[in-house]
C-alpha cells in the first residue's frame, strides 16, 4: 500500500440528490476519506454499515439520529459510529462532513 | 465498541510547541480523529509509525514531504499515508490538518 495525494480540485462531485453531493477522495483498503456536501435541508437517510465510521464537521449545522439519540453539531464537532449502528442526519446549515470509513466503502467506487 | 459524539469545544487544546497545537477528538480502537492547528511558519518534524495516517485539510496551505517527495495541499485536499512512511509538513499559511489514524494512536493519550 503506498502514500498517495489527491487534490479536491481534481475529484469530480457527485450528486446525489436531495440537496446533498460527495466527493471520494484519498484512501486504499483500509482508509476512505469522503467529503459529502449539504445544502440547507439535505437528507442523509437513516442506514447502518458494517464499517467503522468517523464524522469531522467541516462547517454547517447537523442534527445527527444514532441510534434513536439527536445530537446537533457544528463545526470541529465529531462522531465515532459503532459497526452497524443506525444512523442518518439532516443539515440545519449548508455545510460540509467528512466522513472516514475503515475498510473503505467499496460501494462508494462503483 | 459503541457510538460517541466529541464537541470541539470540550476538548482543551496541548501546545506542542513551535506555533503547533492539537485536539484529540473522537476516536475508538480503530479510528482517532485528531486536529492539529498550525501557525504559519509551524513545522511537523519527519517521522513514522506503523498506523495507517490519512490526513484532510481543513484550512490553510501546507507543504508535506512524503517519502522524500513534496507535496503542496490546501482546503479539502487530503493524503492517505501507508504505513510507516516517513513524513512531515511545514505550514506556509496558517490553517488546521484533521489527521486520522487506524488504529488509534494509543500515545497521544499518555
Amino acid at each position: 500500500m503506498s502514500s498517495s495525494v489527491v487534490y479536491n480540485r481534481d475529484i469530480p462531485l457527485t450528486d446525489l440528490g436531495g440537496g446533498v453531493s460527495r466527493k471520494v477522495l484519498a484512501h486504499n483498503d483500509q482508509l476512505m476519506i469522503v467529503e459529502v456536501r449539504f445544502e440547507k435541508g439535505g437528507v442523509g437517510s437513516m442506514h447502518t454499515h458494517p464499517h467503522l465510521q468517523s464524522t469531522y464537521v467541516q462547517s454547517g449545522r447537523f442534527v445527527f439520529t444514532i441510534d434513536g439519540v439527536e445530537h446537533e453539531v457544528a463545526q470541529g464537532d465529531t462522531i465515532a459510529f459503532a459497526s452497524d449502528v443506525p444512523h442518518g442526519t439532516v443539515c440545519l446549515e449548508a455545510g460540509v462532513l467528512v466522513d472516514i470509513f475503515n475498510p473503505m466503502r467499496e460501494d462508494f467506487l462503483k
